[in-house]
């Protein structure tokens, strides 16, 4: 490891999850290190154009390079690339928004969305970061992930953001269980209150989960009676095919080891 | 500057700028450093988040991390968070698509995008960057900010994205003197056939320019005799309007020194 390196990315860090602006001397203070040393990483970091420093108040907050290798990242992405048309066609099929995402430590990353066909004004969500035990994409992934990554997540920090939200971990090792033995995980109102969301893997050559994608939408349209089964039939079918075409031969069982 | 963290931001921008994967031994010669270096600024960056490694190609490409980092960048954007309401009182206004951005380098990087309030499927454009000649947006910001800025630009590679494009640098000095004249900078159909835009600068208390807020469409739509003036008082008064949120006293024009 090299440490200023590390000590850079712990600064990108401070700023993105402290607030825009922070001054040397408060950043110095965070992440441990000079004031000169935290200057001389706050300079090289603004050249990159990685930070940006007010010029009246003099202090620094994170810079547009980022933007631009945020879009890099997924405009590179193969999952998001190659699952464009499958989630375009089960937006159809369902006529609800799908979402496709990865898991990135105990977040859900959404990186494609497709509107939901006939509705009204959207909010593109790619970007955004849920906690993984809080949405079906995030509960996919986990449940079809490595033993090791469910039993170290279910032991760490989980998201509460509604009062359906569940943090307990024996309840979420059962879901989990539930969502393998039927190919598909479920959300009711876990990230916001009104929203539901049913999910598959999608799987690679090698076996690994590479990210799940899944239906969003109004809980009364995704779970009533009527659409549920439709719905997980429809979600099930496109995270096989979309694992397919990425190489993967076997169903939608956990790896074994 | 610090050598290992500037050579770290190096391999992020040649992961973006090549395509999706690389490996250690090409990065190392790229940005021309011993292969033991290279793979512990890789292993570093990958702890991070910032790159990730393909387990089957041993490869690298960029990482999650970065669309957090991007997220945060623009969540805390204090230009793209005042401009919102802006934004959306000039589309309603115009019945058009309106962009908020900011110069990052020679580029527009759009920061907000408010989508025509009648239109039909739009795409979502924030995060996009553009070379800032071909646009209205990056011709109002620099027109309007220092010419120091305008003389390096102009004297810089010069994008050309359509037949249109113009890449002469006495003719763009021409235009952004015409812009800094009426107070709004005009794309006719530069950077996408068919497309065009009018924009205005937006000041900040110092009397800098901290971006560029227009309205973007159709060129019949917004060029047309009958509309043209109309749009570009609307996008004027909403760049002077948002001005003054922000803090700055003065009009529309370069500041001095």
């Amino acid at each position: 490891m090299i440490q200023s390196v590390q000590r850079a990315a712990q600064i990108l860090r401070e700023l993105a999850a402290t607030g825009p602006r922070l001054g040397v001397t408060e950043l110095a203070e965070r992440i441990g290190v000079a004031k000169p040393t935290a200057h001389a990483l706050l300079r090289t970091l603004e050249t990159e154009g990685l930070v940006v420093q007010d010029p009246e108040s003099s202090k620094y907050a994170l810079g547009p390079g980022l933007v631009r290798l945020g879009n890099a990242y997924l405009d590179g992405h193969e999952l998001r690339t190659r699952s464009m048309i499958w989630a375009d066609a089960l937006a159809t099929r369902v006529n609800e928004a799908v979402w496709v995402g990865v898991l990135t430590g105990d977040h859900l990353l959404v990186v494609h969305h497709v509107f939901r066909p006939e509705g009204a004004v959207q909010i593109l969500e790619v970007g955004a970061t849920i906690p993984w035990n809080t949405c079906a994409l995030g509960k996919a992934i986990v449940a079809f992930g490595s033993e090791a990554t469910e039993t170290e997540l279910l032991g760490g920090e989980l998201g509460v953001l509604t009062g359906a939200s569940v943090s307990d971990p024996e309840v979420l090792a059962e879901q989990l269980a539930d969502a393998r033995s039927v190919g598909y995980a479920i959300e009711d109102q876990e990230s916001a209150l009104g929203d539901a969301g049913v999910a598959a893997p999608v799987f690679v050559r090698s076996g690994d989960v590479a990210g799940a994608i899944g239906v969003v939408g109004p809980v009364e349209r995704l779970l009533s009676e009527s659409r549920r089964e439709e719905i997980a039939v429809a979600v099930r079918e496109t995270g096989r095919n979309l694992s397919r075409e990425l190489g993967a031969t076997r169903g939608h069982t956990r790896r074994a080891g």
